[in-house]
């Protein structure tokens, strides 16, 4: 029967980016939720797992309870993620077939857990479907950050992710166009499917992109430059990677030239 | 000799914020670089060595350096944050002081560490000093990321940092209230020495505030409410803490109350 709920920040894919809080965490879940977003994903099911037997010890039983995700594919998030109500139905969806998880597990099941790639704070949908779960069944639950893509992406480019008592803009490819102005300081764009600063190069040619896929994975791709001289090698890069992989999750930084 | 430096965020002070790649690092460097900041970061350097003591068994040897800061207090970086040559010529005789340090070490030690409150991404000086540094001796670096305050404060509120598909934007209290539009999404607040948010009341009076201070710590302060309504409370509290600590760090986050 459900008495807690843990959120776990797992980071990246590479077990050393977890926690001790996270690793702690993960050995005190009895059924971990995981959305079942069909074969596409399968190298992060794998990595999902290697997470957890890295963690948690041989003798600790725990279940992984896959929830068929109402609608499938590792975009179908993405491409909801500028439509407030598509994505509002969809979790809807989502927390009814959690609901009906979490009622049916059994008596000695008392600490559900849902992993969460990167930090369950950027970008993630996992909070608010606890929180819709939280309106029709009585459970406590917590938060365990995890390393997130930017910082990662800026840990490997060995750069801060702001200038001096500059601000950071987090944002997504769908608004960077549009939104863009040097003004926002440093910006890092996450769920972009389609690469779109590249509608930045004739209005900015000088931005620095500081790009990277895989992060944390043996695959990790790195690629820097001025944005007009390298967004062409970022966008064949990527391709032939997604190509290669069946999937890309990439993530990059613009930042004004250095004065 | 010097030949390798580790740039390691450690998280906000519980030792169960490392994360592995951030234990494995600790447990490789020989000599620990440390800014001398005066008394009033005594807190702060017990919660150093309450890491490293947790990181490294007890068998290895290392030392812990500190290198007079050229401008003395916590706030010094703070209130020059804003002043980019103020800051630069602050780093430039950082840079210098290191320098010294660096090759005086010893013969068996090749790999020094900066230990980085939070993430080096953001708000940190550490990477700036260490690109400095790189022009002038030879070492290869690397950076291990950390759980940075915003993170944790929204692990501790139980929210993510983003509305769905909207975009999160990191800021000084220096620049909030000239800066502050709600376009921007929800806002983080770092470096704010004077509650500046209050200088959004009048403007924005429901922005909803949640606010934290010693995150990650046992005396780790939670609030949270609509902006107008709580901000006087979040003063009185903060006023307290600092006055029983000596110090306070604190962060906040801004959004727009939900639709």
């Amino acid at each position: 029967m459900i008495d807690r709920i843990r959120v776990i920040g797992i980071g990246m894919g590479d077990p050393q980016l977890l926690t001790g809080q996270a690793v702690e965490a993960l050995r005190s879940v009895d059924v971990f939720l995981v959305a079942d977003k069909g074969e596409r994903a399968a190298d992060l099911v794998r990595a999902r797992q290697a997470v957890c037997d890295f963690a948690i010890p041989a003798g600790r039983r725990y279940r992984l309870l896959e929830v068929a995700d109402p609608r499938r594919g590792p975009d179908a998030e993405r491409d909801a993620t500028a439509y407030g109500s598509g994505v509002r139905d969809w979790h809807a969806a989502r927390v009814d077939a959690y609901a009906e998880v979490l009622v049916g597990l059994g008596p000695d099941e008392t600490t559900a857990g849902f992993l969460v790639w990167g930090d369950p704070a950027f970008y993630d949908s996992t909070l608010r479907v606890v929180d819709a779960l939280a309106e029709r069944i009585p459970f406590s639950h917590d938060v365990i950050p995890g390393i997130s893509a930017p910082q990662l992406l800026a840990a490997r480019h060995r750069v801060p992710l702001n200038r001096i008592g500059a601000p950071v803009h987090v944002t997504t490819g769908r608004r960077l166009v549009d939104e863009y102005h040097p003004g926002l300081g440093d910006v890092v764009v996450m769920l972009d499917g389609h690469l779109a600063c590249r509608g930045l190069v004739d209005r900015h040619p000088d931005l620095e992109l500081l790009w990277g896929a895989y992060l944390g994975t043996p695959d990790e791709l790195l690629l820097r430059g001025r944005l007009a001289d390298v967004v062409d090698e970022v966008s064949t890069v990527r391709a032939a990677a997604r190509e290669r992989h069946g999937w890309v999750m990439d993530t990059y930084l613009l930042r004004p030239p250095a004065s």
